[in-house]
């Protein structure tokens, strides 16, 4: 990770406990929203880096670059919008999370530790290297799905 | 701006410009869902910082130079999402933006140009800055759904 973006990352995991989730969010549904959105850009960046690990997108090392890094951003957000009583309405999210939410935790840290080798990486422009850390990413994201996430 | 966040924004401008839309993107469903996310997660960090410019929310410079950071990254990414064929579905954007996409593009550029200010002025801690600034966020964000989003 280049220190420009560790400053970044720095700057926002303190964000995430700069308050209270409670007084992040007006609304339970609108940090619902929010963990949803931020998990759709978070993808779709991500998505990009693991087609062209996979062969399925053209291998483009600037691009994957680029797509990692903002995944790498984007690994930091939406964990804040899990908070106390955000279990309810529009959500997959399974009532384990809240019941677990240290387990839980641990998981998004591990996420967001392998976003930032991938990011690594993907900066290194080795293809081989984006292969192995993106499949590590994959597992990470598999994991919490199977274990916290409805069909 | 610092200059770490400016390198960062530069590689995600560099990002929106780096492949046509169509191929971002597998479907022009996946675009609309990825910019109404970008949008939500931009859309509450922002908030946080005009709700403590507008006294709504105790001021607290560490927290508002977070946020406003994190909006500032968030200002480079939803504009993607726009690209041809993306006019239909799951959406409340006008037909008007792709018919005067360099209006809408221009007005998006203005709104980053602006945000990056408020980011400026929230980094100095300094609260009268940071109103004006949000202010001038405020009308780019009025400006262009007053034009281009359906109620």
């Amino acid at each position: 990770m280049n220190r420009s973006l560790s400053s970044i990352l720095i700057a926002a995991a303190t964000l995430v406990t700069a308050l209270p989730a409670a007084a992040q969010f007006a609304k339970p549904e609108d940090a619902i929203k929010y963990r949803k959105g931020a998990f759709t850009v978070m993808a779709a960046h991500f998505g990009r880096v693991a087609g062209m690990a996979q062969g399925k997108i053209p291998f483009d090392a600037k691009v994957a670059a680029q797509n990692a890094e903002v995944a790498t951003f984007m690994s930091t957000l939406p964990f804040a919008g899990f908070g106390p009583g955000t279990d309810k309405g529009e959500t997959r999210a399974k009532p384990e999370i809240w019941a677990e939410m240290d387990k839980f935790n641990a998981g998004a840290k591990k996420m967001q530790d392998e976003m930032a080798k991938l990011n690594a990486a993907a900066k290194s422009g080795n293809l081989d290297a984006i292969k192995a850390a993106a499949g590590e990413v994959g597992k990470t994201c598999k994991g919490c799905h199977d274990d916290y996430r409805k069909e």
